[in-house]
């Protein structure tokens, strides 16, 4: 336990707190004792959650408008992100699992890690109120907006920049892969966006498809937009 | 603008935080000069409400599992219960709009109303911080709890007692309406529910539903549920 509060960086006044996030209901379903678990924590945390990112996101990213603030918080909040966190702490091995649940993998499930993860932040807002849970949170969703990857996954700047070049019937815009190389499991490619056979663009990525998009951003910024 | 500001009971420091989260898009798109409105500040509010209605449901109701906690945050910040409280504060003739919105009755509107609502709360929230937010939006989240037929609207009790009285196969349950009177406007119904033919519950409200309903609600209280 002490381990593991240091991994996260904040040390509980009550313990107890902690235990709970970490205790998934097939446990307590067996426990004879203890029937409590991190269900009621899960659905306070995912509210203490949406509003350290969106707070976040919506003070340092003054000219985002709406649509792509929700796009974006839901991509840093959804289960696939949040086991991701989840697993760069640990937190699967600190899981009070059932016996069945843990046999099955229940351990590195992605919705029994996003659930935790969530009951997890209940927790330690809770216990020491915001400014600890929103440290926490803040490490993972800095370094996650830094991450083209992620980025460029829910962000389409292909069609961006189609509907900006639409405007003028006589511009047709073209991806040209001038690059593919790499093993299987570690491709790489690049791409440039060319524009009436000029070159906008260039992008570079582990996909065809994220070089295009890393294209398309490059020629968006390049355009002023 | 003063009048407003009593009436919601919160003081703005900064003015132009209110006028933001009065602002409907479609008046800020006939604009010349301000193009800003309110749609970034919704964002935000959506967030701040959550989390001031699920401290509030987490500690207010320790006894309610997770599932039941969901359902009721979700009756509480849905569409049509925030454009409820925003017509009880007289939101709507506040509402900055475009002209063919204002004439084609987007003053009233539930859809216009709740964002606003949404976005008057994010405005408190960075004009003064969580607490204004929190005492605001409770004074309507403690009222509606008090709501039966609000309250009976999501909660299901009817089948929450046929799955304990199920446990026992011989058992039966009835709903026997024994009153319906009033006016076709302004309807009152009397439901009792039958065990055996022993009256196990009984209950009133403005449609049938809602009194057998209440019947089962009675029921399971009676039995400690």
């Amino acid at each position: 336990m002490k381990g593991f509060e240091s991994q996260i960086g904040y040390l509980y006044k009550d313990k107890a707190l902690l235990s709970l996030a970490l205790t998934h209901s097939s446990y307590a379903n067996e426990s004879k004792k203890n029937k409590s678990h991190n269900e009621r924590l899960e659905f306070l945390g995912d509210s203490v959650l949406s509003i350290i990112v969106s707070k976040y996101l919506f003070q340092n990213y003054p000219d985002m408008p709406e649509g792509e603030l929700s796009k974006t918080r839901a991509a840093l909040v959804c289960e696939k992100s949040l086991a991701g966190f989840a697993r760069e702490i640990g937190l699967g091995s600190m899981l009070l699992l059932g016996r069945g649940e843990d046999q099955n993998g229940g351990r590195n499930r992605d919705s029994i890690l996003a659930d935790a993860f969530e009951a997890l932040i209940a927790s330690m807002y809770l216990d020491g109120g915001i400014s600890p849970a929103e440290k926490f949170v803040l490490g993972f969703i800095k370094k996650q907006m830094k991450n083209k990857q992620f980025v460029s996954s829910f962000t389409d700047y292909k069609t961006e920049l189609q509907e900006i070049i639409q405007q003028n019937k006589e511009e047709k815009v073209e991806y040209v892969l001038v690059e593919e190389s790499g093993p299987a499991h570690d491709k790489f490619f690049c791409v440039e966006v060319h524009l009436n056979s000029n070159v906008i663009g260039r992008g570079e990525g582990k996909s065809k498809k994220i070089a295009e998009q890393m294209a398309a951003k490059e020629a968006l910024e390049l355009m002023g937009e």
